[in-house]
């Protein structure tokens, strides 16, 4: 049932074409989220090839890395060298993430698609995280986008909203903070802005009413849905998210990751379930999930040890 | 944010009245279904402290064990010891598994106050499980009714019809056969019939369209979305059957059991999980969080070694 349609069209070069876009667009944060998340250091090379493997499983869109200082985050310290690599594969749209106007422009300069930038819902978070207010943050960003507008106008500029269900440093985030902050990341002039469980404290109904009310507020910037299986809800709240009209989902590769600045928090969305899930409901993906598992290899030759998550290891629907 | 129901009553005992029954019913086949797959034999004395516990936790109805011969199933060999034990704690519903006539006698000599009895979507399934066609167990069905009617007219009898959405053994199981298999038992007269995700194959889309197909069928005799989580979709697969108005979910502790006839297929709906998904959706389930994971506990010190499984092993939203 895997990638029926192309299948399909390659058996009946005849048949009338498909749409080539997948219905929804699995976005892999692995490479970023997940490796800051751990303390060993990837050697580059492994990098490398278990970014090929991504590539290899169809993968649409994939963030590599974050642009900050080694001193900072030593996984990281490779992230040019690594943008470099991605973006000379075909096909997809790689991403990095840049916390400030300085990781921009290193970032640009290695060639990257796309940028994203962490912004904390939770005003704790944000000084934990980013060591900034929200406020100043807003102004990060639109040193950014003027960046962006300047050097590189087809680059589109992301937002990650941390915290937006929820914070274990704060507690709870109102729903009205995250409209308010998504309202002011909107007028910075940023392209997508996405909603981020950082702390796995997210559940449907809220997922289904915090991206609705963001939609209500910011429109066709709504972004992606970056969620967490801390406490097993993470395919449950990507359902409630898909049926508010979502469909940009982020996800890493075994789980691998979470937020190193939110104690106690951990688990990304596993990509291999997020794909099987899409798939069995009939949703493309345009992901082999065949080719999605094997890469699990690649990343575990590359980081011996990890513990690695996820229910569908082995091919097949059935 | 557990209980807070119950707590507010507690705490402002001139509160107008609130509803006494859960917004939703969580059915534990823990007992039954968790212990009848594992290959170790629990102590009766282990399986009662663990009702207990079951119990304390605010669960309102438990199936205990299943009316089967002694050599088929010496898990189940003190079914009656368990049934006695379980009716005399107030406040649940507490129901036994009888494949035939003959379980179905001794369970309510017994004094159970539900029956369930398995009726496969699959006459691959069926055959392999209780060694009967489709047709020959509506046939048992109506004998077990007729019994019912004769002795017991109180006692409500329910269907889990297994391999509702796919079968290991036979592939892919037509909706239209469900829904006439859901049919046929209306018209032999049972109270309920549920839907069972027998070997995981369930996704949220099918899982929608076929309770909503039975319903339309048969009405309110819609019974319970008994899912299994073996490819992480549990959770999903439980709120996609909540969205199209499913009430009652069967969840077994620490997602002990599956079933053993269904080559490869294993791992209930962790029963902490569900709770916790629901109470944070607001929907009140009428367990205590807290109680529901100490009973893991009891249910360790019967079966020593046995894997467990769940997200929310300590309480607290947050």
């Amino acid at each position: 049932m895997m990638n029926e349609n192309r299948d399909a069209m390659h058996a009946h070069p005849k048949a009338p074409a498909l749409p080539a876009a997948p219905a929804v667009l699995i976005s892999e944060v692995g490479p970023r989220d997940g490796l800051q998340s751990v303390r060993a250091v990837m050697p580059t090379a492994h990098k490398l090839a278990w970014i090929d493997a991504l590539h290899a499983s169809g993968l649409r869109e994939i963030e590599v890395g974050s642009f900050v200082p080694a001193r900072t985050l030593p996984q990281m310290a490779d992230v040019a060298e690594v943008v470099r690599h991605a973006i000379a594969l075909p096909g997809w749209t790689v991403m990095a993430l840049v916390p400030n106007l300085r990781g921009a422009q290193a970032a640009l300069q290695a060639g990257v698609h796309k940028l994203t930038i962490p912004a904390s819902a939770s005003e704790a978070h944000s000084l934990a995280n980013v060591r900034r207010s929200r406020a100043e943050m807003v102004a990060v960003v639109r040193e950014v986008v003027a960046l962006r507008d300047a050097v590189a106008p087809g680059v589109p500029v992301e937002i990650g909203m941390s915290t937006a269900f929820g914070c274990t440093l704060q507690g709870a985030v109102p729903d009205d903070e995250v409209v308010w902050l998504a309202e002011q990341l909107a007028q910075a002039g940023v392209d997508e802005i996405g909603l981020s469980d950082t702390t796995g404290m997210a559940n449907p109904v809220q997922v289904r009413r915090l991206f609705q009310r963001v939609r209500a507020a910011i429109g066709d910037k709504t972004g992606s849905a970056h969620l967490h299986n801390t406490r097993g809800l993470g395919l449950a709240n990507c359902l409630a998210a898909w049926d508010v009209g979502v469909r940009t989902f982020d996800a890493s590769l075994g789980g691998l990751g979470g937020c190193p600045y939110a104690p106690g928090a951990s688990g990304n969305v596993v990509t291999e379930d997020l794909v099987f899930m899409f798939e069995a409901m009939g949703v493309a993906t345009g992901v082999d999930l065949g080719r999605l598992i094997a890469a699990r290899e690649a990343l575990k030759a590359g980081l011996p040890g990890e513990a690695l998550y996820g229910f569908n290891l082995s091919f097949g629907m059935a």
